[in-house]
């Protein structure tokens, strides 16, 4: 099965329950809106620019850890995995 | 009984009370928004570019299996067919 | 009597009371909001795109039947028909 | 006494009581927003395109007999006369 | 001392309690919002156009007699004198 | 210390419980909101236009008297001195 | 560990706790939204412009002490650090 995203949207897979990560950020528990941890498993191929000859470049590629905000995007399930689709635009930083 | 979407507008016919998927996408059931699932039946010829002398393409094609929003589009009924109008930037993606 | 309608918009004759209609849609009667069927019987000559040199291309033509959300648009009265206008961008689709 | 309005404005000078028109536009008594009727009697030179350098043209012209929304505008008494200020882009169509 | 309004506004001496003007304009007493009258009394250079190389032009010049809605700008004092700054996009007409 | 805001932001430095000013405006005590005045103590580069490679000018420079509405911008405190930081697009009028 | 923000997004290291700074900017206990100060960490490669082909410049580089104000951006934790992300248009001034 393959997921391919449409314009800019990215699916990611989230790392759940995972208070230390390898790389050593640890999303805290406070007031503010949390951002989550996930892998990026699929990418769109970018939105078209305003001419609708170009696409707009998209800044992650699949295997890329990066934090987004807690109420981005829209879930599904596919083989069994809960996956998260969101514009590349939510997406606030790669870490690794 | 044929149906022109206009500029970027796509009909899909919704796969419905499917649980598990042919290709293992199972919509989850949460409080989330959940997206939906369908079969592309009609394509628009895409919108007019700002300049107005060039289309922006559509990013999907007839017979593509797509998931989508479950509030979005407006539905209607065609030859006894529940079916659905929604924009292309509306669609989060190609399955298969 | 003519009516020439400015920019995008469109003059459509509404079709009313008619539950299944000659090329087969129905229009459902659920919740979500309905499309209406209607013919287009006056057409605007387009927007100027931003530079005020070229009008953007209107995609429907006077004879087109079309559907169009229920709340689109300005009713009034002609010769006794009651007409619509819409813009353009607010037509879903062309039947036929 | 002269007005020049400015940018893509329109002056206008409603026709009022008028059940029937000459041409044979009747305005209907109903809950949705009706539209009304005038003659245009002052035209703007039309807005700066977004360079600044040219002027989007304005799509009607003094005579004119256009219909626009009751809530459209701004009233004001010239000569007492009743006119009213709308931008073009809020005029739905000429007629005659 | 001298008034340098910035981009596009205009500052804008009102014509108060005159019920019927020189040049005939009567404003009137009504539920809808009523335009007010002024002189303009100093013109801002303009704002830049999206390039930030060319200011767009500011369509009235000093002198002029315009009138603009009620709720319009921001008042201020100066030598005595109640003024008022507008963008130009909200003044409705040149009259005289 | 120095100051140096980002984009079209301006250091203002209010001028504070003055009636009757030099230049002689006044601003004025009533309803609607009133306009500040003070001097531009700094001056961001400009933001970029919307290809990225040139900035949009400045109107105001170091040194300017200012008009500005009273809810603009944000407060801080340098060396003892109450300052402001708001984008020049809020920036009213020079005066002097 | 690294962290790469995405677009004109910046890492900030919040400098907390601290009335009087080196460079003699104190932010005021005010009602007015205070803003914040601190040290940019890392800085995203900047937005891509409308034609896809360019990045607009981020104006701050790491090693910047910057003010934000309070409510701007997404809190996190990395390596027992308190960081925020936000967007460089948020970011008021540079100060040192």
């Amino acid at each position: 099965m393959e997921i391919q995203p449409l314009e800019d949207r990215v699916v990611i897979k989230p790392v759940e329950g995972e208070e230390k990560t390898a790389s050593g950020i640890v999303l805290p528990d406070t007031a503010k809106e949390k951002p989550m941890k996930g892998e990026v498993v699929a990418v769109g191929e970018g939105k078209w620019d305003e001419s609708g000859k170009n696409r707009v470049p998209v800044d992650v590629k699949v295997g890329d850890i990066v934090i987004y905000g807690k109420y981005s995007g829209t879930e599904f399930k596919s083989d069994g995995e809960e996956l998260l689709i969101v514009r590349a635009s939510e997406i606030l930083a790669k870490i690794g």
